[in-house]
């Protein structure tokens, strides 16, 4: 799993499908495309320079889900591999928007597109804002 | 895991959390809404008296699905018992939305609200009609 | 989910296949099973007259998988009534060994065997007893 | 994700725990190490020169779990790098075994051993052979 930075502001992270991730229409399962895109965050996180789990571990902030939509364009299957494309949508100091875009890395065909909102809280899941070394990270590119 | 149909014209089931369900936050991962959200259609199908399996089976028919979305009110947790509630939002002989309410049932506490639109296909995904037979079935209440 | 106890000690409870559950084969993806056996605990313990739940929240005891495994006899599918029997296999205060059986309710074949070995902890997984008040409730029957 | 042969037989291949793996205990559910080994199954065949997803297109030959086990040494966390080693167990013309070890990537410690048994069959899961070209790459090393 590498990842890079593409100049619209998109970081790029690739996976494999797995069977577990088809169901018996024979393509990947809708919902598993929202966890595509947690894979997106994660690489996001990590190309920006830090690891989300840290946001976790040692400043007490979760990003908390508040909506998550996605379009569906044309299906993945198993095996193909799966450019992830994440940027920042939106940024505030509470509030974060991440944007996604979903290829089939080999031909380049768009598959989904998606986008999540966040709410920062802290650990137990109260209102509460990015560290100020991460709001400046959060902002679109 | 019982139905009934409200005056509102939701179809109603309920689950009940399963630790699997569950992430390191504590309460239940954002993508699986949507597999509740397939849940409500499995009861609401039911409900209006046929099985998806046999949309599938029989009429080689498809519902795929071509946008899903879902705003998250409050959390659920492990053991929690779920309140899922599906109606059609609208409906042609192409193209079908379901309405989703997510609740905590013991509470009545609203926990996420959602939809998902679906595409008729052949079961080759190519765009395909309802049988005639369904098309009265998927009328909004 | 209704659960009942038979003469052999076993705990009943019922799910229905989920799609999110098959894989492009049509049948139920076998990790799955393992979902269900953790279905099964809950429910044998909700027949033992506590919450899973509880052991983790009040008593600060986890009971980690240390083993686990099933043997596949027959496919599920898609929208497949499973009724999931769980009984205790073996006990003692720091370790605990489930037996599942899995079967088609409607046809009543035999789909799977499993067993899943745990062991007592404290909430930093550290080994632990469980309290003494639980250990008569996981004697086998 | 990249696959290297060792001399003991071994496939690796490497993957990064996801959010959506983890539960309520804070590390990886368990059900999930069986989602991994279909990833190490799949990484082991394309080191072998073919697709596993060609054997069920192109020759109507499905390798159906028969049996899974899995023996925990220790959790895996969300962003570990996860090493997933696999090998041939055994293997006639019918029945395949596959062993694994999952490792965390970065400190070699040992988090699992598992093994899966495979009965070969054809798309309508009746038992059958492997196709002869490929009985020689499920040879243990």
């Amino acid at each position: 799993m590498e990842t890079d930075s593409s100049p619209k502001g998109f970081v790029d992270t690739v996976i494999n499908v797995r069977y577990a991730e088809t169901d018996q229409l024979g393509i990947v399962y809708y919902a598993n495309y929202f966890v595509w895109f947690e894979v997106g965050r994660v690489a996001w996180c990590r190309a920006r320079g830090f690891d989300y789990k840290d946001l976790e571990d040692q400043y007490d902030r979760m990003m908390v889900v508040a909506e998550a939509s996605c379009r569906y364009k044309a299906p993945a299957r198993f095996d193909d591999d799966i450019l992830i494309r994440t940027a920042i949508g939106s940024a505030t100091d509470k509030v974060i928007r991440f944007d996604y875009e979903i290829r089939n890395q080999r031909t380049g065909r768009l598959l989904a597109l998606g986008d999540t909102t966040h709410v920062v809280t802290d650990g137990s899941l109260r209102p509460a804002r990015l560290p100020e070394e991460f709001q400046k990270l959060f902002r679109p590119a």
